[in-house]
């Protein structure tokens, strides 16, 4: 089984070859544009991956994640354009280079590109379940977008409805691009099944690490500012186990510091950062993202391929927790 | 053969029972208002009227045809934002009624439903054509798009390049629902091929009448004021075709008068119309889309069907071009 830097450049020779270059290029450019703007591949690589744990031929999955990639940077775009993101990745979002019609239509015809990636994969008769699954998650990432818009105005979001909207948001792509992999490799629906459960808990507990390192990473192996989260008001898991935990006179202090925007952010970040301190949430966020991890494990034991290529997805999932990928 | 209206009753009926009821409802509201403003059902109509050459049970071609509609409402929703438009059917757009993120995401979860309908065809063996299609059209809407609004800033727009962009824009997705519905039906490759040819030309044709109608037509049944191009400076068929014509003094005029917003709109469209008058541009309008019309004629000739059901199609097309639908 090859490892994940192995199949990142597989990927990215895959990517580099092609490039859309089609008219009118003021619909195109933004797209090769985005593409071309790196990040770890996550999505595709670990789909993957799931192929690589059945089968060897990995490049029969090459359109399929091309596809999962497309979609992923599509959504990125539109994210942007919402959030009036300035930046992705170091670079100006699409919307800041070019402009907003062009962020919305380059995006609309990403969205088709990926349905006519996924149309290119080989295994004819697996065609019409990915086609299914791949709506399925699409879906469900518009609705972890628009609930993680809602929660914005939303006073009183529970850690249940947060854990769905990360679940959706962020796991539903990884856990599918994963049983995607799983379905090219003609894997039997339980082992396609597995492969899902592990993508889905290795996408949450990433997502929950993402909050516990925003707050308490190292910023220097992070690569981000300490404390972004907290700067935005963001109800990230921390801040709402926080809400759970406090006394009334520590949750009205934590809603203080956390509604509009102070120009001593560094004291913002300090305050409360010592309130999650005092309830212990760290360790709260790192037991409840442990929960997921496990999950994944169990769920990757039961698959039926050779133990060491589990290995293999296995220290993945542990470095991908350490940023180590 | 069914009627246009009986065909519409019945499409009208699948849409009313397939409300989208998901959550969150942020998201779902605006996808069931936008599909409930209305409109001639033109696009799904035409597609089950395809399927109908060829075979009666027309409720098979039923999610083909919804999925051709809200794909036609995904691209309403987006190229409202994309021109700022506050209305649509006399109702707000789904960007001013809701906001532009909302319309932004509930066009794009209207894309990914357009493939979950396509994908409910009971005609397995179809259903890889079927997406196939429906991508090189989806496809070219975009294009068609991206065309029009660089036309906006483009100087020398020629007439062969607005034939090119009104043809994506405007006849591709009626010529592939129309070729949708004959696969559905099991149609030959070569009469499926005709039916998108009819189809096209049908398309073209309607859009250069369109043309003509909104300066040459009568206001009391075309519902609309007349000049409305002309008065938003729109490089229509009558313009390009007008600024071939027309020798270098009323170049000059034409371009100054459709540059620049002007107080006095009724003088300008006087005006402009005036012109187009001298250069008896409204026959060369005519001729250019009784050629197409020719064109629809003849591939309609060669399907083949009962010569009655053809007749069907060929009055249909007729009364379009009469905006008698």
């Amino acid at each position: 089984m090859l490892s994940f830097q192995q199949l990142q450049l597989i990927f990215q020779k895959y990517l580099d070859e092609n490039q859309i270059l089609e008219t009118p290029s003021e619909l195109y450019h933004p797209v090769n544009y985005i593409l071309s703007l790196g990040g770890k591949r996550l999505r595709p690589v670990m789909l993957l991956m799931a192929y690589n744990l059945f089968c060897e031929d990995v490049e029969k999955a090459l359109p399929a994640a091309f596809s999962v990639e497309i979609f992923h940077n599509f959504s990125l775009v539109h994210d942007d354009i919402m959030d009036q993101a300035p930046l992705r990745r170091g670079n100006p979002t699409v919307h800041e280079k070019y402009n907003v019609n062009t962020g919305i239509l380059s995006g609309d015809v990403m969205l088709i590109y990926a349905y006519k990636y996924l149309m290119k994969v080989e295994n004819q008769q697996r065609v019409v379940d990915l086609v299914n699954l791949f709506n399925q998650i699409a879906v469900e990432v518009c609705e972890g977008q628009q609930y993680d818009m809602n929660f914005e105005e939303q006073h009183d979001v529970s850690i249940p409805e947060y854990l769905k909207m990360i679940s959706l948001k962020t796991a539903a792509l990884l856990a599918g691009a994963m049983k995607m992999g799983a379905l090219i490799a003609n894997a039997s629906e339980q082992d396609a099944q597995r492969v899902y459960d592990f993508g889905k808990n290795v996408g949450i507990a990433f997502q929950l690490q993402d909050d516990i390192l925003d707050t308490f990473g190292d910023p220097q192996k992070f690569g981000k500012r300490v404390g972004g989260d907290i700067i935005q008001n963001k109800k990230t898991y921390l801040v709402l186990r926080a809400m759970e935990l406090a006394d009334i006179p520590t949750k009205t202090k934590l809603n203080n510091l956390l509604s509009g925007y102070t120009q001593n952010e560094d004291l913002k970040v300090k305050e409360v950062t010592e309130i999650f301190d005092m309830l212990n949430i760290q360790y709260e966020a790192e037991r409840i993202k442990e929960d997921h991890l496990e999950k994944a494990y169990e769920a990757l034991s039961e698959i039926d391929v050779p133990k060491e290529n589990k290995l293999v997805l296995r220290g993945l999932a542990d470095r991908l927790m350490k940023r180590e990928v």
